[in-house]
């Protein structure tokens, strides 16, 4: 019946695991939407006009229109975030669904989502270089590993 | 057969509706470029040079390199859309395959999507806050919501 | 047995034809991440004082932090490509499962891939217009193109 083939991938431990990772690693991401809005709070630092309205009209409330370190940082981690995890949510699925070895595919996800995450934090307390580049690079190279078995069990062009 | 291999999910009421949802808010998004070249075009205002070579060589042509704040404003809500709905369809995709109850899961297809048309008029007009702010919460809860179950169901660390 | 189910999908041939063109595109997504840092290194344009540290101390590193118009160039065709790949590949995966000819799917992702591929080089070299914009548009189409047919045959609202 339909529950039952709802439950097929689900029941499959690589397409868990890589739910489960990605699940984790898609929140992270979301985070990084509170704590923009927390330093621009905190550092009363907008963008746009009918958000600053709440502190008066003309120039008393126009002057929190501007850019802030701190938020800028978040948001470059944010976009950094966007450009990084969604090749491993578009890769890692075919991956999951290419059949790998449970300890294999959990070695992926756990190295990509750990090195995300310890990339946010070098981003964002800063940490000295090449501490993000590095966590950067594992994570880049873990997607580009996935990727290559993928495209070595399907290819079909 | 190959065919009824590949229709299997798409015969399940929960994908088909997390299918349909998924195509109409990321067609959303899409709309978004075609109005940042709307607001380009009419506006006058471009970012790369050889965007303005039909209007002349030099500094006539120089004049529309600039920005426009309702060009960035789109823009914005472009991005905002990027960092919101990339969540939506990965999460979401787990949690139609985790077999939930189809009401349950058009109510939060429903909301999210609905939330985000409403984020994108109260961005463009823009409506007074708390508009956008509220629609971008009720959106992301949902997202929140479905992780939720998806690591309940599937949790494999 | 677990294989067995998590190799059904990937033995249907328009969902490898999709993970194929799919992983392609990603990757050359990520491509963008080295081509930015390439220019980035070489125009001494950073946008983290961490990342000038090994520049000196003080107003010798300062002057590195500074935007460079090939490095933003990389980084507005980065975005295009956020912008564009993620509805391919969300909408892509849908459209594979909705059971299309093979042909037909393969059209669709070779069309889209090669037009993003030239969208790229557009972008870089640059192309006089339209070059990059007939690109972009060929690109959209075939998203469009496969949304329509998805929602042709799941629609459940």
């Amino acid at each position: 019946g339909e529950m039952a083939k709802s439950t097929q991938l689900i029941d499959n431990e690589v397409f868990r695991a890589y739910a489960t990772y990605t699940a984790i690693v898609l929140l992270k991401m979301m985070l990084m939407s509170l704590i923009t809005a927390y330093f621009r709070i905190t550092r009363k630092a907008f963008v746009n006009p009918e958000d600053t309205a709440s502190f008066g009209k003309g120039e008393s409330a126009k002057k929190f229109l501007r850019t802030d370190p701190d938020v800028e940082r978040v948001r470059r981690g944010h976009l950094n975030d966007l450009e990084n995890i969604v090749p491993f949510v578009g890769i890692g699925l075919l991956y999951a669904l290419s059949g790998p070895e449970l300890s294999t595919a959990l070695l992926h996800f756990r190295i990509f989502v750990g090195a995300r995450i310890f990339h946010t934090f070098a981003y964002l307390i800063p940490l000295p270089q090449p501490g993000r580049g590095l966590s950067w690079a594992v994570g880049y190279s873990v997607t580009f590993s996935m990727a290559y078995r993928v495209l070595k069990t399907v290819w079909l062009l």
